[in-house]
Protein backbone atom coordinates (compact mmCIF):
# COMPACT_ATOMS: atom_id res chain seq x y z
CA UNK A 1 0.00 0.00 0.00
CA UNK A 2 1.40 3.44 -1.23
CA UNK A 3 2.28 5.86 2.11
CA UNK A 4 0.35 9.12 1.46
CA UNK A 5 0.94 12.27 3.75
CA UNK A 6 -0.56 15.31 3.85
CA UNK A 7 1.02 18.73 5.05
CA UNK A 8 -1.10 21.58 5.61
CA UNK A 9 -2.53 24.10 7.99
CA UNK A 10 -6.33 23.98 9.35
CA UNK A 11 -7.80 26.69 7.71
CA UNK A 12 -6.04 26.65 4.69
CA UNK A 13 -8.75 26.61 1.95
CA UNK A 14 -5.85 24.97 -0.47
CA UNK A 15 -5.14 22.73 1.96
CA UNK A 16 -8.82 21.26 1.75
CA UNK A 17 -9.20 21.19 -1.78
CA UNK A 18 -6.33 18.40 -1.37
CA UNK A 19 -8.25 16.87 2.05
CA UNK A 20 -12.27 17.10 -0.30
CA UNK A 21 -10.29 15.07 -3.43
CA UNK A 22 -8.44 12.55 -1.16
CA UNK A 23 -11.67 11.91 0.58
CA UNK A 24 -13.73 11.67 -2.87
CA UNK A 25 -10.83 9.26 -3.97
CA UNK A 26 -10.96 6.74 -0.42
CA UNK A 27 -7.41 7.50 -0.26
CA UNK A 28 -6.05 7.30 3.27
CA UNK A 29 -3.37 9.71 4.53
CA UNK A 30 -1.19 10.87 7.55
CA UNK A 31 -2.02 14.59 7.86
CA UNK A 32 0.38 16.92 9.48
CA UNK A 33 -0.53 19.95 10.61
CA UNK A 34 2.51 23.12 10.82
CA UNK A 35 2.66 26.48 11.96
CA UNK A 36 2.72 29.03 9.47
CA UNK A 37 4.16 32.21 11.55
CA UNK A 38 7.27 30.02 12.50
CA UNK A 39 7.31 27.49 9.46
CA UNK A 40 9.12 24.57 10.10
CA UNK A 41 12.19 23.28 7.97
CA UNK A 42 9.70 20.42 6.63
CA UNK A 43 8.24 23.20 4.18
CA UNK A 44 11.30 24.50 3.24
CA UNK A 45 12.56 20.94 2.37
CA UNK A 46 9.82 19.89 0.42
CA UNK A 47 8.22 23.35 -1.27
CA UNK A 48 11.44 25.41 -1.61
CA UNK A 49 10.16 27.58 -4.05
CA UNK A 50 7.12 28.75 -2.27
CA UNK A 51 7.31 27.75 1.18
CA UNK A 52 3.61 27.07 1.45
CA UNK A 53 0.93 24.92 2.16
CA UNK A 54 -0.77 21.79 1.04
CA UNK A 55 2.96 19.86 0.40
CA UNK A 56 1.54 15.88 -0.68
CA UNK A 57 3.93 13.71 -0.35
CA UNK A 58 3.06 10.24 -2.07
CA UNK A 59 5.70 7.29 -1.70
CA UNK A 60 8.79 9.95 -1.15
CA UNK A 61 7.44 12.16 -3.80
CA UNK A 62 6.66 15.83 -3.52
CA UNK A 63 3.50 17.79 -4.98
CA UNK A 64 2.96 20.89 -4.37
CA UNK A 65 0.08 23.71 -5.46
CA UNK A 66 -3.51 22.63 -4.45
CA UNK A 67 -4.24 22.92 -8.44
CA UNK A 68 -1.53 20.67 -9.64
CA UNK A 69 -2.05 18.01 -6.60
CA UNK A 70 -5.53 17.89 -7.60
CA UNK A 71 -4.84 16.91 -11.32
CA UNK A 72 -1.96 14.45 -9.86
CA UNK A 73 -4.61 12.65 -7.75
CA UNK A 74 -6.88 11.79 -10.29
CA UNK A 75 -4.67 10.86 -12.80
CA UNK A 76 -3.44 8.48 -9.90
CA UNK A 77 -5.95 7.01 -8.01
CA UNK A 78 -9.33 5.25 -9.26
CA UNK A 79 -12.70 6.90 -8.25
CA UNK A 80 -15.00 9.46 -9.49
CA UNK A 81 -13.25 11.78 -11.92
CA UNK A 82 -12.42 14.91 -10.55
CA UNK A 83 -11.80 16.20 -13.47
CA UNK A 84 -14.40 15.07 -16.51
CA UNK A 85 -12.69 12.65 -19.03
CA UNK A 86 -13.65 14.81 -22.26
CA UNK A 87 -10.83 16.56 -23.46
CA UNK A 88 -13.13 19.97 -24.28
CA UNK A 89 -14.39 19.46 -21.28
CA UNK A 90 -11.46 18.97 -19.42
CA UNK A 91 -10.07 22.55 -20.86
CA UNK A 92 -13.36 24.17 -19.49
CA UNK A 93 -12.74 23.14 -16.02
CA UNK A 94 -8.81 23.93 -16.22
CA UNK A 95 -10.12 27.31 -17.68
CA UNK A 96 -12.58 28.03 -14.76
CA UNK A 97 -10.16 26.68 -11.95
CA UNK A 98 -7.13 29.34 -13.45
CA UNK A 99 -10.07 32.19 -13.55
CA UNK A 100 -11.20 31.11 -9.82
CA UNK A 101 -7.25 30.96 -8.87
CA UNK A 102 -6.12 33.79 -10.95
CA UNK A 103 -8.76 36.46 -10.80
CA UNK A 104 -11.63 35.98 -7.90
CA UNK A 105 -9.05 34.80 -5.18
CA UNK A 106 -6.71 37.74 -5.56
CA UNK A 107 -9.25 40.17 -6.23
CA UNK A 108 -11.14 39.47 -3.09
CA UNK A 109 -8.37 38.81 -1.03
CA UNK A 110 -7.34 42.44 -2.10
CA UNK A 111 -10.46 43.54 -1.48
CA UNK A 112 -10.93 42.39 1.89
CA UNK A 113 -7.28 43.24 3.21
CA UNK A 114 -6.19 46.43 1.14
CA UNK A 115 -7.18 49.78 1.78
CA UNK A 116 -7.51 52.79 -0.21
CA UNK A 117 -6.97 52.82 -3.85
CA UNK A 118 -6.08 49.56 -4.00
CA UNK A 119 -9.12 48.18 -2.41
CA UNK A 120 -11.41 50.19 -4.42
CA UNK A 121 -9.74 48.86 -7.96
CA UNK A 122 -10.07 45.18 -6.26
CA UNK A 123 -13.46 45.61 -5.47
CA UNK A 124 -14.60 46.52 -8.58
CA UNK A 125 -12.40 43.53 -9.70
CA UNK A 126 -13.74 40.97 -7.35
CA UNK A 127 -17.41 42.14 -8.19
CA UNK A 128 -16.77 42.07 -12.25
CA UNK A 129 -15.20 38.39 -11.44
CA UNK A 130 -17.53 37.25 -9.42
CA UNK A 131 -20.84 38.22 -12.23
CA UNK A 132 -18.70 36.56 -14.62
CA UNK A 133 -19.18 32.97 -12.26
CA UNK A 134 -22.82 34.21 -11.62
CA UNK A 135 -23.38 33.56 -15.46
CA UNK A 136 -21.59 30.55 -15.59
CA UNK A 137 -22.91 28.67 -12.88
CA UNK A 138 -26.79 29.77 -13.34
CA UNK A 139 -28.83 26.77 -13.77
CA UNK A 140 -26.53 24.22 -13.17
CA UNK A 141 -26.34 22.68 -9.25
CA UNK A 142 -22.58 22.57 -9.66
CA UNK A 143 -20.16 23.62 -11.96
CA UNK A 144 -19.49 19.97 -12.97
CA UNK A 145 -23.46 19.72 -13.41
CA UNK A 146 -25.20 17.58 -11.10
CA UNK A 147 -21.75 16.15 -9.41
CA UNK A 148 -18.86 18.34 -7.74
CA UNK A 149 -15.95 18.35 -9.78
CA UNK A 150 -12.37 19.85 -10.02
CA UNK A 151 -14.04 23.68 -10.65
CA UNK A 152 -16.21 22.83 -7.23
CA UNK A 153 -13.38 22.03 -5.14
CA UNK A 154 -11.02 25.08 -6.53
CA UNK A 155 -14.11 27.38 -6.09
CA UNK A 156 -14.91 25.86 -2.28
CA UNK A 157 -12.76 28.98 -1.06
CA UNK A 158 -15.35 31.40 -2.28
CA UNK A 159 -18.09 29.70 -1.22
CA UNK A 160 -16.92 28.93 2.22
CA UNK A 161 -14.27 30.71 3.40
CA UNK A 162 -14.45 33.85 1.16
CA UNK A 163 -18.21 34.54 2.19
CA UNK A 164 -17.20 34.39 5.87
CA UNK A 165 -14.38 36.43 5.19
CA UNK A 166 -17.22 39.09 3.59
CA UNK A 167 -19.56 38.82 6.78
CA UNK A 168 -16.74 39.42 9.14
CA UNK A 169 -14.82 42.05 7.20
CA UNK A 170 -18.83 43.62 6.25
CA UNK A 171 -17.98 44.30 2.48
CA UNK A 172 -21.25 42.46 1.64
CA UNK A 173 -19.60 41.69 -2.10
CA UNK A 174 -21.46 38.35 -2.26
CA UNK A 175 -24.80 39.32 -1.65
CA UNK A 176 -28.16 36.61 -2.66
CA UNK A 177 -29.18 40.14 -4.10
CA UNK A 178 -26.38 40.82 -6.91
CA UNK A 179 -25.46 36.88 -7.05
CA UNK A 180 -28.18 34.52 -6.50
CA UNK A 181 -27.02 31.40 -8.19
CA UNK A 182 -23.62 32.01 -6.87
CA UNK A 183 -24.99 31.78 -3.65
CA UNK A 184 -27.25 28.83 -4.31
CA UNK A 185 -24.19 27.08 -5.28
CA UNK A 186 -22.33 27.85 -2.45
CA UNK A 187 -25.12 26.26 0.08
CA UNK A 188 -24.96 23.60 -2.26
CA UNK A 189 -21.70 22.72 -2.34
CA UNK A 190 -20.88 23.43 1.68
CA UNK A 191 -23.94 21.02 2.12
CA UNK A 192 -22.46 18.39 0.00
CA UNK A 193 -21.31 15.30 1.92
CA UNK A 194 -17.39 15.30 1.01
CA UNK A 195 -16.93 19.07 1.27
CA UNK A 196 -19.11 19.63 4.83
CA UNK A 197 -16.82 17.41 6.69
CA UNK A 198 -13.60 19.08 5.85
CA UNK A 199 -14.84 22.40 6.25
CA UNK A 200 -13.47 24.08 9.04
CA UNK A 201 -14.99 25.57 12.23
CA UNK A 202 -17.16 28.93 11.31
CA UNK A 203 -16.36 30.59 14.51
CA UNK A 204 -12.88 29.85 14.76
CA UNK A 205 -12.02 30.70 11.39
CA UNK A 206 -14.09 33.91 11.87
CA UNK A 207 -12.02 34.56 14.59
CA UNK A 208 -8.88 34.41 12.64
CA UNK A 209 -9.91 36.65 10.49
CA UNK A 210 -10.95 39.47 12.93
CA UNK A 211 -7.19 39.10 14.32
CA UNK A 212 -6.18 39.29 10.60
CA UNK A 213 -8.12 42.60 10.04
CA UNK A 214 -6.62 43.92 12.72
CA UNK A 215 -3.23 43.80 11.63
CA UNK A 216 -3.23 43.78 8.01
CA UNK A 217 -3.56 46.28 5.70
CA UNK A 218 -1.98 45.24 2.82
CA UNK A 219 -1.57 41.38 0.99
CA UNK B 1 -11.15 15.62 -41.22
CA UNK B 2 -11.45 18.51 -38.15
CA UNK B 3 -11.01 21.64 -38.52
CA UNK B 4 -8.81 23.56 -36.44
CA UNK B 5 -8.13 27.83 -36.59
CA UNK B 6 -6.38 29.76 -34.41
CA UNK B 7 -6.89 33.39 -33.89
CA UNK B 8 -3.84 35.19 -32.88
CA UNK B 9 -1.32 38.27 -32.76
CA UNK B 10 2.38 37.61 -34.83
CA UNK B 11 4.14 39.08 -31.90
CA UNK B 12 2.29 37.13 -29.22
CA UNK B 13 4.75 34.90 -27.08
CA UNK B 14 1.29 32.94 -25.73
CA UNK B 15 0.51 32.32 -29.89
CA UNK B 16 3.67 31.00 -30.42
CA UNK B 17 2.93 28.34 -27.75
CA UNK B 18 -0.01 27.00 -29.56
CA UNK B 19 1.93 27.48 -32.89
CA UNK B 20 4.46 25.12 -31.70
CA UNK B 21 2.67 22.65 -30.53
CA UNK B 22 0.08 22.61 -33.06
CA UNK B 23 3.49 21.77 -35.26
CA UNK B 24 5.11 19.29 -32.74
CA UNK B 25 1.63 17.26 -33.44
CA UNK B 26 1.62 18.02 -36.90
CA UNK B 27 -2.01 19.30 -36.89
CA UNK B 28 -2.99 21.89 -39.91
CA UNK B 29 -4.45 24.95 -38.75
CA UNK B 30 -6.05 28.03 -40.44
CA UNK B 31 -4.76 31.00 -38.79
CA UNK B 32 -6.37 33.96 -38.33
CA UNK B 33 -4.28 37.54 -38.01
CA UNK B 34 -6.25 39.86 -35.70
CA UNK B 35 -5.74 43.50 -34.45
CA UNK B 36 -5.10 43.58 -30.59
CA UNK B 37 -5.50 47.27 -30.20
CA UNK B 38 -9.05 47.66 -32.64
CA UNK B 39 -9.82 44.40 -31.04
CA UNK B 40 -12.48 42.37 -33.34
CA UNK B 41 -16.15 41.00 -32.45
CA UNK B 42 -14.60 37.68 -33.07
CA UNK B 43 -12.12 37.92 -30.10
CA UNK B 44 -15.55 39.12 -27.64
CA UNK B 45 -17.52 36.27 -28.96
CA UNK B 46 -14.75 33.86 -28.64
CA UNK B 47 -13.20 34.75 -25.32
CA UNK B 48 -15.87 37.00 -23.82
CA UNK B 49 -14.01 36.60 -20.81
CA UNK B 50 -10.27 37.36 -21.15
CA UNK B 51 -10.88 38.69 -24.51
CA UNK B 52 -7.37 38.03 -25.61
CA UNK B 53 -5.50 35.61 -27.85
CA UNK B 54 -4.72 32.96 -28.73
CA UNK B 55 -7.90 31.57 -29.46
CA UNK B 56 -8.27 27.89 -30.44
CA UNK B 57 -11.26 26.57 -32.39
CA UNK B 58 -11.92 22.96 -32.96
CA UNK B 59 -14.74 21.67 -35.13
CA UNK B 60 -16.87 24.55 -33.68
CA UNK B 61 -15.60 24.40 -29.59
CA UNK B 62 -13.18 27.21 -28.57
CA UNK B 63 -10.20 26.75 -25.98
CA UNK B 64 -8.69 30.05 -24.75
CA UNK B 65 -5.40 30.57 -22.47
CA UNK B 66 -2.25 28.95 -23.65
CA UNK B 67 -1.40 26.34 -21.30
CA UNK B 68 -5.15 24.96 -21.29
CA UNK B 69 -4.87 24.88 -25.01
CA UNK B 70 -1.72 22.75 -24.69
CA UNK B 71 -2.87 20.42 -22.42
CA UNK B 72 -6.20 19.79 -24.97
CA UNK B 73 -4.27 19.52 -27.82
CA UNK B 74 -1.64 16.68 -25.89
CA UNK B 75 -4.55 15.06 -25.64
CA UNK B 76 -6.73 15.23 -28.62
CA UNK B 77 -3.81 14.81 -31.07
CA UNK B 78 -1.24 12.03 -31.23
CA UNK B 79 2.42 12.45 -31.98
CA UNK B 80 5.05 13.45 -29.43
CA UNK B 81 3.90 13.71 -25.81
CA UNK B 82 3.79 17.73 -25.06
CA UNK B 83 3.54 16.59 -21.31
CA UNK B 84 5.46 13.32 -19.49
CA UNK B 85 3.16 10.69 -19.23
CA UNK B 86 4.22 9.89 -15.76
CA UNK B 87 1.84 11.50 -13.54
CA UNK B 88 4.63 12.73 -11.46
CA UNK B 89 6.57 13.97 -14.22
CA UNK B 90 3.18 15.79 -15.66
CA UNK B 91 2.99 17.07 -11.57
CA UNK B 92 6.36 18.85 -12.09
CA UNK B 93 5.57 20.03 -15.53
CA UNK B 94 2.65 21.66 -14.46
CA UNK B 95 4.60 23.10 -11.47
CA UNK B 96 7.13 24.71 -13.42
CA UNK B 97 4.69 25.99 -15.99
CA UNK B 98 2.73 27.52 -13.54
CA UNK B 99 5.79 29.03 -11.69
CA UNK B 100 7.23 30.56 -15.59
CA UNK B 101 3.33 32.48 -16.22
CA UNK B 102 2.56 33.22 -12.50
CA UNK B 103 6.06 34.20 -11.50
CA UNK B 104 8.61 34.86 -14.08
CA UNK B 105 6.24 36.78 -16.60
CA UNK B 106 4.54 38.73 -14.62
CA UNK B 107 7.70 39.87 -12.69
CA UNK B 108 10.02 40.00 -15.86
CA UNK B 109 6.61 42.35 -17.55
CA UNK B 110 6.52 44.69 -14.46
CA UNK B 111 10.49 44.99 -14.47
CA UNK B 112 10.53 46.17 -17.95
CA UNK B 113 7.94 48.36 -18.42
CA UNK B 114 7.12 49.51 -14.82
CA UNK B 115 8.98 52.76 -13.27
CA UNK B 116 9.79 53.59 -9.70
CA UNK B 117 9.20 51.83 -6.79
CA UNK B 118 6.99 49.43 -8.83
CA UNK B 119 10.34 48.48 -11.22
CA UNK B 120 12.18 48.07 -8.20
CA UNK B 121 10.90 45.38 -6.51
CA UNK B 122 9.93 43.72 -9.71
CA UNK B 123 13.55 43.44 -10.95
CA UNK B 124 14.06 41.57 -7.55
CA UNK B 125 11.12 39.34 -8.15
CA UNK B 126 12.46 38.67 -11.28
CA UNK B 127 16.33 38.07 -10.78
CA UNK B 128 15.10 35.84 -7.80
CA UNK B 129 12.86 33.80 -9.74
CA UNK B 130 14.93 33.32 -12.82
CA UNK B 131 17.55 32.37 -10.47
CA UNK B 132 15.17 29.57 -9.23
CA UNK B 133 14.69 28.47 -13.01
CA UNK B 134 18.70 28.59 -13.16
CA UNK B 135 18.75 26.00 -10.83
CA UNK B 136 16.05 23.99 -12.02
CA UNK B 137 17.79 23.89 -15.63
CA UNK B 138 21.27 23.61 -14.44
CA UNK B 139 22.42 20.02 -16.51
CA UNK B 140 20.22 19.88 -18.32
CA UNK B 141 18.99 20.56 -22.05
CA UNK B 142 15.74 21.06 -21.91
CA UNK B 143 13.47 21.14 -18.75
CA UNK B 144 11.62 18.34 -20.26
CA UNK B 145 15.19 16.68 -20.40
CA UNK B 146 17.12 15.44 -23.86
CA UNK B 147 13.93 16.94 -26.00
CA UNK B 148 11.72 19.56 -25.61
CA UNK B 149 8.30 19.73 -24.07
CA UNK B 150 5.42 21.57 -22.12
CA UNK B 151 7.79 23.73 -19.90
CA UNK B 152 10.31 24.77 -22.45
CA UNK B 153 7.18 25.65 -24.70
CA UNK B 154 5.85 27.50 -22.12
CA UNK B 155 9.35 29.03 -21.34
CA UNK B 156 9.83 30.22 -24.79
CA UNK B 157 8.35 33.95 -23.97
CA UNK B 158 11.82 33.82 -21.44
CA UNK B 159 13.78 32.53 -24.01
CA UNK B 160 13.35 34.99 -26.84
CA UNK B 161 10.69 37.30 -26.32
CA UNK B 162 11.92 38.71 -22.45
CA UNK B 163 16.04 38.62 -24.25
CA UNK B 164 15.59 41.03 -26.91
CA UNK B 165 12.85 43.08 -24.72
CA UNK B 166 15.67 43.33 -21.90
CA UNK B 167 18.22 43.88 -24.80
CA UNK B 168 15.83 46.73 -26.10
CA UNK B 169 15.24 48.52 -22.34
CA UNK B 170 18.56 47.87 -20.91
CA UNK B 171 18.03 46.05 -17.91
CA UNK B 172 20.24 43.06 -17.85
CA UNK B 173 18.41 41.14 -16.21
CA UNK B 174 18.91 37.85 -18.67
CA UNK B 175 22.57 37.81 -18.86
CA UNK B 176 24.98 35.09 -19.20
CA UNK B 177 27.48 35.67 -16.15
CA UNK B 178 24.66 35.50 -13.67
CA UNK B 179 21.86 32.88 -15.74
CA UNK B 180 24.59 30.60 -17.87
CA UNK B 181 22.52 27.31 -17.45
CA UNK B 182 19.14 29.96 -18.58
CA UNK B 183 21.17 31.02 -21.03
CA UNK B 184 22.51 28.20 -22.75
CA UNK B 185 18.78 26.50 -22.32
CA UNK B 186 17.56 29.55 -24.32
CA UNK B 187 20.32 28.88 -26.88
CA UNK B 188 19.29 25.29 -27.43
CA UNK B 189 15.51 26.31 -27.40
CA UNK B 190 15.46 29.02 -30.14
CA UNK B 191 17.72 26.85 -32.35
CA UNK B 192 15.52 23.79 -32.25
CA UNK B 193 13.21 23.08 -35.44
CA UNK B 194 9.56 23.02 -34.06
CA UNK B 195 10.67 26.68 -31.78
CA UNK B 196 12.77 28.81 -34.45
CA UNK B 197 10.51 28.89 -36.98
CA UNK B 198 7.59 30.43 -35.36
CA UNK B 199 9.43 33.10 -33.77
CA UNK B 200 9.14 36.34 -35.07
CA UNK B 201 11.54 38.47 -36.63
CA UNK B 202 14.17 40.00 -33.87
CA UNK B 203 14.02 43.33 -35.26
CA UNK B 204 10.30 43.72 -35.99
CA UNK B 205 9.89 42.79 -32.46
CA UNK B 206 12.48 44.93 -31.31
CA UNK B 207 11.35 47.73 -33.18
CA UNK B 208 7.10 47.32 -31.74
CA UNK B 209 8.79 46.79 -28.17
CA UNK B 210 10.52 50.21 -28.68
CA UNK B 211 7.62 52.07 -29.80
CA UNK B 212 5.77 50.26 -26.30
CA UNK B 213 8.68 51.15 -24.53
CA UNK B 214 8.19 55.43 -25.09
CA UNK B 215 4.16 55.11 -24.36
CA UNK B 216 4.20 52.89 -21.78
CA UNK B 217 5.19 53.43 -17.92
CA UNK B 218 2.59 51.13 -16.23
CA UNK B 219 1.52 47.48 -17.03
Amino acid sequence: MSKVQLIGAWFSPFLKRVEITLKMKGVEYEYIEVDLINKPPLILHHNPVHQKVPILIHDGKTIVESAVILEYIDEVWKGPNILPKDPYQRARARFWADFIDQKCVPATRKALWCRGEVQVNAIREAREALKILECEVKDKKFFGGDQIDYVDIIGSFLAYWMRIFDEVVGLHLFTQDELPSLCKWADELCDNKYIKEHLPDKERLADRVRGHAKTTRSV
